[in-house]
């Protein structure tokens, strides 16, 4: 490249660009870590982008209707903290960038978004970012109708490399995108053509313009080095109903010896090639040392949205004081008041009835009282609706005639989903829930981390939680996934055991404000065993004594979800022969963690023998119920599953696995001795 | 459609599709459950590609030269027990079609490889079928290339329907056949335009075709009815250097009243519509009963092949005597006898030299000591060789002119990179190993699961196992994936304590017959603990007393991985106060469980206090080895990850989240009171 001239070509811009690459290079260099290359390659569309369309306004980075900003390929962390310095953002000092990705710091090695709040979303893994915006750009299309272009009206722009576009998600993304002609959306392909491993074509040939194109995008190709290309591109990208690609021809490291190398994707450190690199950039400045014309330059373009900040918000004062409110409550992630009420109604209608339903049924009849009460839950499913139980008759369906429409058909695309879930959280004012099979919590489990990290309270409905999935097979079993969701920090794993306990824990996940729900519903029906109203929501204690011991108590069984019933036969087989046994419904660990010792002691008592029952294995969390928190509390045992499951009716399964009340007995007195 | 056209046209043919079709009506009605419509829309298909091209011989269905027919549309699974019994197979009788999807029967809900013979891979989460076939036809390259063509030449053939499509897995595995140009491999798409959810526009658009093109294929659409058009799209597939796809427009659910539609997905049972189905393909015969001219026919299609095989043998026998026995000792997945003692001499040196050095090191010396004495070994990454060090100097790469490389660059492919290594391992002939970020486990886990279910001893050589990762931050920072692999049935999980485990790890991983194995290893140097060298493979007792206690024992302490050599330290700042302390290294929780509880015992006596350390959630199955297997063994507490991690210097994490040795000493000092 000849530098010399793209300097002469566009000072100012060069200028600019250069303060990206310069702090980029000094802060990879202090901390002898990070990756250079991808910041310096794309400094100049970010530049571009920033200075003549982002709508942003730095001293607001949470305003809502902002243009988001998502850095897919977020090992390039540097851009955005560049950025963000450079424009004045007050989280992103210089003292954050001089200790880039140490200890404490809210510049972390990946971009975090509950570290700064300019930072829309977490990115690291790759291809989240690209499907995290697709999410974004449903949400804004949603709101847009809901509230007006007055309100909403804004875009998602995209960074996303060669590694976001080879992991498979991407194309979960642009099929969504291209189907809902996601208008709104703008992707910067930065075509730098280098891995880690070497050039792209060491391992794709793929051509990504076409691909696009096959999946129902707008693309364009560019030389992402003219600032003059840039800025057409995104014109024309902004003007097309169509989602946007726009195919960055880019130079990784431009300027640095290892441009156009994979060694110029990591970090580089050494001294005299970095100085190399500034003095071709015409950068004769000290490390971290930003010229005050330059640094003056950008803090324009930070604040050269706050007219336009304030412009929405006098509209937004004009709004009707009902839209305003409800705009508000759902960004804040407060649940309405009317929440809890349909509930409890809820709860007290089937304490009374007692129906024999399947959890994912009664999942369905809780959002179909919910729904109406909550505007901004948006509920999916992957291909399995009918089997999911998402859809409830008020929500609409969203398509390009019904952008208000609240149920999204996702297609057969796990990953994808859970994935634009999150990003429909993280833009606010949408709390999205969808649904597949339990066992294909394996499909969305990236982004399911995701959440749990990063804080979205995402509901993931998961039903066919078990072996009762029947003649599917072992495949269509989950045995591990209770395990892995509760394996995973700040999630919540709900399995709950009949509609009253669904009730309650819908109306926690959708009051949470920064943890993901994971409900873990049946396919099968089971009876009600709460029969009796509570106005307190026992599922928010996690465990709770379900059915108290008639003799001496000896036997303490704890259960979850479709086992809890089970376990009441076992009580009255058990209390038959004299032997007193508690029952213990244990429809969330995490929560039942979560309470004092007192209560806890109160729940699990030491000295009566315990045992657990889930048709999933002992490793999903059971022993520290069982065996006590620091061992010697009690003999316990454990009915459940050991192996993958079998494809055979259901009620066959539980006898074959042995998870009965039958076994169950055995068990308790083979430890009562 | 017209199918007295259809049958007039070509009544053979019909009568042979028709049979698949009546079979699968019956054996769902039958069973009550299942997928009618994929089987009844897909028969045409399938009789010309077996009647025409399947080199198959159904009386040795595991023939190595047979080509490779993999249904990736796996709820489909009568068309291939339709298919195998109307040939002859031995297993699949008229009993087991009877009873499909009944308990204890080989006919179960999705095809499953350890069931029947005839079945080449597990299917039903969908997209795998697709992505393992890469792993077959890239096997079937590799050897070709080995053995030449008159010991293996072979195709592989893929029914995938939209849902495989969807899934972003097909998008990985479709950019590897291209890139690597699988002429071999042919994929019917099944152009149904039927999803669950309804028509498949309700959630896709993509131009498939085009999508298809984009990645280097070869695309053909044909009416998937019409046998003469699907014969002549096979011949030329056969014939293209490029992987092939077939796109087939059917008619889901052919001839019934819910055909073309979302209902002909499932279990079709109504009687009356049954008989209206037979009575319009004209097949007047009482449930499950074939007339004979037409068993006849499909006999003489299952034992066409059976001169192929013949003649191969023939060449086999002419064959080499060394080609033939690394050949059939490959296939049966023995190891070679020296794989025992170049892991003996390599443990042997490295207990002398005691090197410093990473697990991800380690495992490179490992391999550089095992691929020259192992050639069915064939390594790659997910676009981090120089992180995960998978490559070793003689392998050589795989490539378009080097088909006889053993190291494949996957690109940014985790799932698709898993899947295709399933799938080459279910070929016969290779044992694959590659590698990724530990964290990035998550996006492979599908294909991980399905290797523990369908019982594929692939090797997942997962790096940067822990918070030692640094600076990357909580996104790159695997703290429940432990927990998440030990969760998972039939999977070996090793973290090694340094490079004498970690070649005793790759001993039995490369020995394993039917167990998958993950190798969690780290990023950062660890110092050599097995410091005397022995003979026997103490990994593979899974946990061994690596330090007896010189004091009196008061104290075990059980590592693995990373924290052993820190449990080393608080063991000498224990025994410096008088506490003797023993240390288990504990490599394997499986192999453990594995040993007889005499062992066990031996390994950890009830008594002392027990604290488990690792750089993990304790829920990784730890409460079973510190409370004891039915508790009340010992007062433990474990030294561990309680959350995600954190953007830092690795030593600086291991700090902040008291992962040291004397948080360990203070843990245990607690519980001795």
């Amino acid at each position: 490249m000849d530098l010399n001239a793209l300097r002469t070509a566009n000072p100012d811009h060069w200028a600019k660009a250069s303060a990206i690459r310069a702090l980029t290079l000094d802060a990879v260099a202090a901390a002898n870590s990070g990756h250079s290359g991808m910041p310096m390659g794309m400094a100049d569309v970010a530049t571009v982008l920033f200075e003549k369309h982002m709508k942003f306004d730095v001293a607001n980075p949470q305003w809502p209707d902002r243009d988001r900003f998502i850095l897919s390929a977020g090992h390039g962390s540097m851009l955005i903290y560049s950025l963000l310095h450079l424009m004045g953002d007050a989280q992103v000092t210089l003292d954050q960038v001089k200790n880039f990705r140490q200890m404490g710091q809210l510049t972390a090695g990946h971009p975090e978004n509950f570290l700064l709040d300019a930072v829309e979303t977490t990115t690291g893994p790759l291809g989240q970012g690209i499907a995290n915006a697709v999410g974004f750009a449903m949400a804004e299309e949603i709101q847009r109708a809901q509230y007006g272009r007055k309100i909403v009206d804004h875009n998602t722009y995209v960074i996303a490399g060669d590694g976001c576009l080879m992991e498979g998600i991407s194309q979960e993304a642009m099929g969504l995108a291209g189907r809902h002609s996601l208008g709104k959306l703008i992707v910067f392909w930065d075509n730098n053509n280098i891995t880690i491993d070497g050039t792209v074509d060491l391992s794709d040939r793929t051509n990504q313009v076409m691909r696009f194109k096959a999946s129902g995008w707008h693309v364009q190709e560019i030389d992402g080095h003219d600032p003059q290309a840039i800025d057409a591109a995104i014109t024309a990208a902004k003007k097309t109903k169509k989602p946007s690609m726009i195919a960055c021809k880019t130079h990784i490291a431009l300027g640095h010896a290892a441009q156009d190398t994979s060694k110029g994707h990591g970090a580089l450190t050494d001294a005299n090639q970095l100085a190399a690199a500034k003095a071709a950039y015409g950068w004769d400045h000290g490390p971290f040392e930003i010229p005050a014309d330059v640094k003056s330059q950008w803090e324009a373009i930070g604040s050269r949205g706050a007219a336009e900040r304030e412009a929405w918000e006098a509209r937004f004062a004009e709004t009707s004081q009902g839209k305003q409110d409800r705009f508000t409550r759902a960004y804040a992630l407060e649940a309405p008041k009317k929440l809890a009420s349909v509930v409890r109604a809820l709860k007290k209608q089937v304490s009374e009835d007692q129906p024999k339903v399947a959890t994912r049924k009664a999942s369905e009849m809780a959002l179909a009282a919910i729904n109406p009460v909550m505007p901004e839950t948006v509920g999916g499913s992957a291909d399995l609706t009918g089997s999911n139980n998402t859809k409830t008759d008020d929500l609409g369906v969203f398509d390009l005639d019904n952008r208000k429409g609240r149920y999204v058909y996702w297609g057969i695309r796990e990953h994808g989903m859970a994935a634009a879930m999150n990003g429909m959280a993280l833009h606010g004012g949408i709390r999205p829930y969808s649904g597949t099979f339990f066992c294909f919590t394996d499909y969305a489990r990236p982004s399911m981390r995701l959440a749990a990290l990063s804080k979205i309270p995402t509901v993931f409905v998961m039903t066919h939680d078990s072996i009762g999935v029947g003649e599917d097979g072992p495949t269509h079993q989950p045995v591990e996934h209770l395990a892995i969701c509760r394996a995973t920090p700040n999630t919540y794993v709900f399995r709950t055991a009949d509609a009253v306990e669904t009730a309650e824990a819908w109306e926690i996940a959708l009051s949470s404000k920064d943890t993901p729900s994971v409900m873990a519903l049946t396919r099968q029906n089971l009876p009600t065993v709460r029969t009796e109203h509570k106005m307190a929501n026992l599922t928010a204690k996690g465990a709770y004594v379900l059915a108290e011991a008639d003799a001496k108590r000896e036997v303490i069984l704890i259960a979850t979800g479709s086992e809890v019933s089970l376990a009441m036969e076992a009580k009255a087989q058990l209390e038959a022969e004299g032997i007193g046994t508690r029952v213990v419904s244990m429809p969330c660990m995490e929560l039942f963690a979560q309470q004092d010792e007192a209560y806890r002691r109160k729940v699990l008592p030491a000295g009566p023998v315990r045992i657990g029952i889930e048709a999933a294995v002992r490793d999903g969390g059971w022993d520290r119920w069982l065996l006590g928190e620091r061992g010697r509390d009690s003999k316990a045992d454990f009915v459940g599953m050991a192996s993958f499951g079998a494809s055979a009716p259901a009620g066959e399964l539980f006898e074959k696995f042995g998870i009965t009340a039958a076994a169950t007995v055995a068990k308790a007195k083979a430890l009562l001795g």
